[in-house]
Parts: structure tokens; C-alpha cells; sequence
């Protein structure tokens, strides 16, 4: 199984400025990328992290840099796959180990764990022809793609696999469910649980 | 197998308001009752609806009322059990017969389908001690509770649980996940998946 962790490098994270500056959010979205590759690491296969251009990471994958559009980087590479590939996306903070095991291990031609709001997270393919479009509602199109080139699908469904960190309002699901760098990234910057009026988000000592 | 499934019937889903008239959630919220009982049923247990007054239900099910709070009107029939209880919350559109069956099967003492932003969406209590507070960051206040009574804990992890439509952002889940009544509903109310800038969400035709 080949493993490809995709990372924008440049301006990461762009949805969380109401709560991160630029430097900030390039520094979190590097501790989700190296907990997403240690979590991979762990479930047994060695990542490439696909990134748009250079980057030090202190955790255990290849880096590879293509600057092309995420689709494109992926599809070239699902075309000359000689074995069955996943496509793990680096903002999955709350990935562990064990799901990221039984996403590798579940069967199926497409296996495609949806995001909120109709997102691609993760998936693994197994079927020559078929290739990715992350654009839009990537979920349903890529269902659609998956009928279309013949190729069997299974729906993945996991909170943890659904859960990408992309505005202020997720990141309470990392201070929840997860104990890695970007846990601790956001403790030493202040932020905390917050509950009030029966709802849970963050706040921030500054 | 006990399943219960609480439901607020005055005034419910008041967060979406911005999306929803007052009749609107009241009708929107049936529906997803509904949907959420047929699936319980298909799981395989007839389902009991814990509700704050007397409502109509075009499902399985059959209906008390108890107009006490949310976690005594849970507790007290957790206290009184003979039988493993389950507690699905009634605004879960997206579960399914299959995801439930799973639940009813997963061992542990306490099994919890965690909700976004620390909610407590779906539970199985097997241990006599085992209460309820649904208040605040619950899951963590679950997990802490089932620790201190000697419970076993197992987290279920679903994306299709974790999913509670109480915010205008989750109705497109429903557009994107489900083919029951509360998807019908929102498509007759005029409802679709609204794709722009990245970001997906929902429009309303009227």
C-alpha cells in the first residue's frame, strides 16, 4: 500500500484566520501533517507527504515536492500506481493508528471516508482507472466517478477520519479527542475549552 | 436491548433559526425523529420515544412522555434497567439501520458515539451504576463517569453519529447522506446543495 499525505505549504490554513495569524498557521498545520504521518507510520506504511514545495518534517515519511493542483499531483500518481493507494489528507488531527488501519484494511474497489460538507478525507483505491477531483463536493463526485469506471465502493464512515481542521470552530475537536503535537501546539498557545450556553468551542489565554 | 430516544418537543432546533421558521423546525425535527426511529427499528429493536408533551409519530415507536430534564428523564429509566439500555439522540439524520446495528453490537460496559464539539449523540449503558449528564462537554463528563464507577468505555467512532443537525451548516449533510424523510423535507422546503468558493453548503429556493 502506498500512503500519500498531500500538504500545502504555502499560506496553509487560510479558514482559521479569525484565530491564527500566517506564522501560526503554517506552524499548527505542520503539527497536524506530522501527527497525520506519525499516525500512518503507526498503522504500518511509511508515507510520502506530497507537498507543494519543500518542508522540514520531524516525523517519519518521504517528502516529495510537486507544485502542481492537489488533483493533479494525485491522479498522476494513481496512474502509474503498480500497487493499491491511499490518499490520507494532513489536516486530519484527529486520526489515530487504529482507524487509519481499518481504512487501510477495508475492502473495496474506491474506499472513501467523507468530510463535513461533502469533502474527500481519506480514501484508498484499488481500481485502475479511477482518479480523483477534489473540487467541490468531491464525496458525491467521486462516488460518481467510482460507477462510472465500474470500480466498487464503500462509504467509511469515522467522526475521527471526518473531522479536518479547517476553521475556529474544529478546533475544539483537537483539544477533545486527541493527545499529539497539534494538542499541544494549541495548549502552549493558550487555547482551552470552552462551554457556555450549551455550546463548546475555544478560548484563548493570550 | 433497550433503545431510547429522547425527544424536546416544544420549541425544538432553535439554532436553526437562522434557516427555519418556528413551524419549519418543529415539522423539520419530526422528520428526523422519524427517520431516526425507522432506523432503529431496521437495527432490529423497537424504540421507545422519550418525550417532553405528547406527539404524533408516523413511525414504530411507542411514546412517553416526561417532561423532566434531559438527563433525569435518562437516568431514571438507566436506574430501573433489567436490560442493556441504548440512548440515540433524535436529530441524528444521517444514522443509519447499519451503523446502529454496530452500536447495539460493540462491546463495553458504556459504548460513545461522540457529537461534534463534545456532545454525547448515541450510547449503550451495560453497567448499573452508569448516569447520564448531558450537559456541557458530556462526552469527556461520560468517559470520567464510566472511569469512577469501575465501567469499562468504548468509543464509537462514526462519522454518522457524530452528526447532529443543529446549525444551518449541517443541513447539507442530510442533502449530501440521506435519502429519508428529513432529506425530502428539506428538498420540499426548497433546499440544495450550494457549492462556492471552496466552501459547501446549502441554498434555499422559495
Amino acid at each position: 500500500m502506498i500512503v500519500l499525505v498531500p500538504y500545502a505549504a504555502a499560506r496553509p490554513k487560510t479558514r482559521l484566520a479569525d484565530a491564527l495569524d500566517p506564522a501560526e498557521r503554517e506552524s499548527f498545520s505542520r503539527a497536524m501533517l506530522a501527527d497525520v504521518v506519525d499516525a500512518v507510520v503507526d498503522a504500518g506504511v511509511e508515507p510520502t507527504v506530497v507537498a507543494t514545495e519543500s518542508v522540514e518534517l520531524d516525523a517519519r515519511a518521504s517528502v516529495v515536492v510537486d507544485d502542481r493542483p492537489l488533483s493533479r499531483a494525485v491522479n498522476d500518481r494513481l496512474a502509474g500506481a503498480e500497487e493499491p493507494t491511499a490518499v490520507v489528507m494532513s489536516d486530519l488531527a484527529l486520526a489515530t493508528p487504529r482507524v487509519l488501519s481499518r481504512l487501510l484494511d477495508a475492502g473495496g474497489d474506491v474506499v472513501v471516508a467523507p468530510g463535513r460538507g461533502g469533502g474527500t478525507n481519506a480514501l484508498v483505491v484499488r481500481h485502475p482507472a479511477f482518479r480523483v477531483d477534489y473540487h467541490g463536493t468531491s464525496y458525491l463526485d467521486h462516488l460518481r466517478v467510482a460507477r462510472d469506471v465500474g470500480a466498487s465502493v464503500r462509504e467509511f464512515d469515522s467522526m475521527r477520519l471526518s473531522t479536518d481542521i479547517d476553521e475556529p470552530a474544529d478546533l475544539v475537536e483537537v483539544l477533545l479527542h486527541t493527545d499529539g503535537r497539534a494538542r499541544d501546539w494549541l495548549l502552549d498557545a493558550g487555547f482551552e475549552v470552552d462551554a457556555h450556553d450549551g455550546r463548546v468551542g475555544v478560548r484563548r489565554e493570550r
